[in-house]
């Protein structure tokens, strides 16, 4: 149950968007330009950074969310969000790629992790400014979002069903701000 | 040196939203909602709530940021800012505040560690459902705060009259998106 009364039967982050609009719009405003905004990392790579990023927060909803946000988009290299979620190291995602998760990895734990030795690894394999950019922020923005849905102990489902659905909705949709009704 | 090509003499997240200001404005605006919008927790108190998770993510830049703030906003209670950020627990701050506190510091850590216990606590001593949700979202978005700012290197200037102007800026003009000259 979650810790304060939210509208029933939305899950997550949504429930908590659809309790305080006025915050809300924001979050779902930066999600959205974070990851359907113009950028040189995929939409696809995108969303694994942000279920990556989940997986490491225990957050099982948003890691649920973006994974399957993240299949859709890759379409015949959807094994990466496995591989990925299982062992990084080990997966076969490409080494620019991995380099910007490993990073991801790093503002995970704190920012003062990501060292210069880190960047110095991406940029070797061909990131430039922008892509650290958005790979650090977007990784710093599922810090948040993983705490405001966790901490408030918002509904998780757990139809795998439903995550399928949301995963359809996000490759599709993008972020859309929920409606009381929907 | 930050990890990126960043504005010059520009501090913290101010140089990253000037870098970024598709995304910057939303930061920003949300902020802005965050600490300066309507709420039963006073806009110093919910500084001060910066500002602690600010402390315990090591993020030198946001917090002397924000206790500095703070104690423009405490007024006369301005020992509170330094009591919290030394050892909350001796603090003099009202039970209320100090629960809400010890909820930040949960989800500091991470959101499943906020616990049915912390909540009925900060019930027991009056805090309601939206301070609740209010001070989960304030923690959980400085810790994406706090990671963009190191997770970049930007710059954390040393010189403590910088931190002054700084809080009275905040107190008193609230979270302003930076122009390019300013």
């Amino acid at each position: 149950m979650a810790h304060i009364k939210l509208p029933e039967g939305i899950p997550g982050i949504r429930s908590l968007a659809m309790y305080r609009p006025e915050t809300g719009q924001y979050i779902f405003e930066l999600v959205q330009i974070l990851l359907r905004g113009e950028s040189s990392i995929s939409e696809a790579e995108r969303e694994l950074i942000a279920a990556y990023v989940s997986s490491r927060n225990n957050c099982n909803y948003c890691m649920k969310s973006h994974a399957a946000a993240a299949r859709f988009l890759f379409g015949d290299k959807q094994h990466w969000v496995n591989e990925v979620l299982t062992d990084i190291d080990q997966s076969t995602v490409p080494q620019k790629l991995k380099a910007l998760l490993h990073i991801a990895g790093k503002v995970q734990i704190l920012g003062k992790e990501v060292k210069e030795e880190d960047i110095m690894r991406a940029r070797s394999v061909g990131a430039n400014d922008r892509e650290i950019h958005d790979t650090v922020l977007i990784a710093a923005s599922f810090s948040m979002f993983n705490r405001y849905a966790d901490g408030l102990a918002s509904w998780t489902p757990t139809d795998p069903g439903h995550y399928e659905e949301t995963g359809r909705r996000l490759s599709q949709k993008g972020y859309v701000f929920p409606q009381p009704v929907n």
